[in-house]
């Protein structure tokens, strides 16, 4: 990975912006708040489309520069026409892309230098939860393995494991949420 | 949405598919057990990119029809170059698109039809806590509002609702989860 010194890069992060928005948020807490946002529209049968414009975050809405869509689907084993990885792959692609990001710059501050870095991720459910066969039987994941596989000093491999902790999406999972649904008419 | 009486569908949903994989399950519960996974590569910056290609589940390996390619970016606000929704967005989408799978699928079971439906999501994450400017701020999402709008009979809202429970990603966000971390040279 190029690192260029003259913009004062590392890892590809630029620590201008990243020291700048922490800077703005450590002099005014209201900067950090934000609110991210999805819409989702069901297409057919178990396939259904994802489409993601804008957040919140220092204060305004911020658009993307282009509006991402996200397709979800099941194979056909599961019911579905394969359109798409489906909803607890997507999962997967969440953790392993925040925890890597999460490294990535919170190494970039440290003077961290990573030259590659790559995972396999691997998710436990019993499929009896969703179906409604067996009222114990936890209807989520019940264990996710992440192993990485990072080309770097080899004393800063546990400094990386540490800093997998910051991510929000690995935090999210590890201590859960709350999550309300309402369902009107349309 | 189209529903084909003749080949048993609801929803769009293959009802003979479906009440085989309950039936097969039922007889024997090891085929409910599935391994789903995902590789992620870092590219560059907070660019990464995951790719799925099959699981584990009924007794077999299972390959999908294509390799899924999921691409997490941040937008520059965040010290990124906006090539991906980010990967507390790809969460959102991996909560909408299972929790409307669940509702749809368990509802053709149910003989409940749906003619469209959409859903608004929107969670709060306080950027300090993964900067780790504070520790005592959460680093993940501390609260997801999900808003659904269903074109059906009035009669069935509430029972979708209900229905919103079954999903695997939402018992995965509101319950928690394990997630072990390794971190290897490469």
């Amino acid at each position: 990975m190029a690192t260029e010194q003259s913009s004062n890069r590392v890892n590809g992060i630029n620590l201008n912006v990243l020291n700048e928005t922490v800077s703005a948020i450590k002099g005014d807490p209201e900067l950090g708040k934000c609110h991210f946002r999805a819409r989702n529209k069901w297409v057919d049968a178990a396939h259904n489309c994802t489409t993601v414009s804008g957040f919140y975050g220092a204060k305004q809405e911020n658009t993307h520069k282009q509006v991402f869509e996200l397709h979800a689907d099941e194979p056909p084993i599961l019911a579905g026409n394969d359109d798409g990885a489906n909803p607890v792959e997507h999962l997967l692609h969440a953790l392993a892309s925040c925890v890597t990001t999460s490294m990535v710059a919170h190494a970039a501050v440290r003077g961290i230098y990573i030259e590659e870095l790559e995972s396999e991720l691997e998710g436990d459910i019993d499929l009896r939860g969703f179906l409604g066969l067996d009222a114990d039987v936890p209807k989520g994941y019940t264990n996710i393995r992440v192993t990485y596989k990072v080309k770097t000093d080899v004393d800063n491999l546990s400094k990386l494991k540490k800093l997998a902790e910051f991510s929000p999406v690995y935090n999210t999972l590890t201590h859960g949420t709350k999550v309300d649904i309402q369902v009107e008419p349309k």
